[in-house]
């Protein structure tokens, strides 16, 4: 997605640690109209895939998944990082390893929301190592419902997550996908 | 709003101290097409304000925020619960003690995202005691922009967070409004 590719060189910035600073437009400060044109995207890609519900993580890759979930016509249902008093009886859990804070988090949702003849598309903003849709593919078996892949705002491919996911056989379409990262350069894929 | 009393009436559950679970539609999964009359509702309220920035606070607040910002055509931010690796520079910063978890924690916004030129409307799922409401005032307050008013989903009257803010000549409106509940009613002002 060129305007994605173009927003990134535009207003991205790359911090130490390898990671891209997007906050201005994508996942601390929503530019609305843009998010539009992602799930606009979003929809053109998966749209005819029979999708009934749209699975995400809190927090940042809600805005995303609300936009594609009102253009898609289905409901989004985002997993919670810690059990809290608001999700009462039978859960679906899974660990995750944050990258960006170096430490392992539990991910629940309740038995509720993911019902087994649901068609999951899962959507996030950053697919680098792969570990949030990993966790959340497991929500998706346990609950035996199907996946119909998963559509990420940017994917790090100089990480491996995606290529491992892709091998296992699961389709990953990312709106932009950046091939390298430095200081001074950003390369897309 | 009477599709809010509705919807309450119909998947809402009271479940001890006084915690009230919209985790069907509000919460944990969105129903995304009444999440867009919610936000047309917001726009009804506050279109004429001059608003050009909506506010609130991860996790739970974020996609009835996105979705009036879709509407309402401004960008979104939503503060953080915890310093995290994205947010770097200078930040807004305030204390929020949560009902529901029963604990202090820090609610963090970078300053590029909030400027002394913005109208600023809170958007948040409940408010019960005030609490999130006011360290996002505090936010507003700090970065001397000016506050439009507040949004919330559903209002627990029988919690004094709105009488006390709206004494403070804060303009509040609820789309629900609880006078009070328990397991077997839920009566609405």
């Amino acid at each position: 997605m060129r305007r994605m590719e173009e927003k990134i060189l535009k207003e991205g910035q790359v911090l130490p640690g390898g990671i891209l600073k997007v906050g201005s437009f994508l996942n601390q400060q929503i530019d609305t109209e843009f998010l539009m044109e992602m799930a606009e995207e979003i929809n053109w890609l998966f749209g005819d895939g029979g999708v009934s519900k749209i699975l995400t993580i809190e927090s940042s890759g809600i805005p995303l998944a609300v936009a594609a979930g009102i253009i898609m016509k289905v409901p989004v249902v985002f997993a919670k990082k810690h059990k809290t008093s608001n999700v009462d009886g039978e859960t679906y859990k899974s660990k995750v390893h944050s990258f960006t804070h170096n430490e392992d988090y539990e991910i629940i949702v309740a038995r509720d929301y993911i019902r087994e003849d649901d068609r999951i598309l899962l959507i996030d903003d950053f697919l680098a190592n792969g570990n949030a849709l990993r966790g959340l593919i497991e929500l998706i078996e346990q609950a035996r419902a199907t996946l119909v892949g998963c559509a990420v705002a940017i994917e790090k491919c100089f990480q491996d997550g995606g290529d491992r996911l892709r091998a296992q056989g699961v389709r990953i379409e990312a709106l932009a996908a950046i091939e390298s990262m430095t200081d001074t350069e950003i390369v897309f894929r």
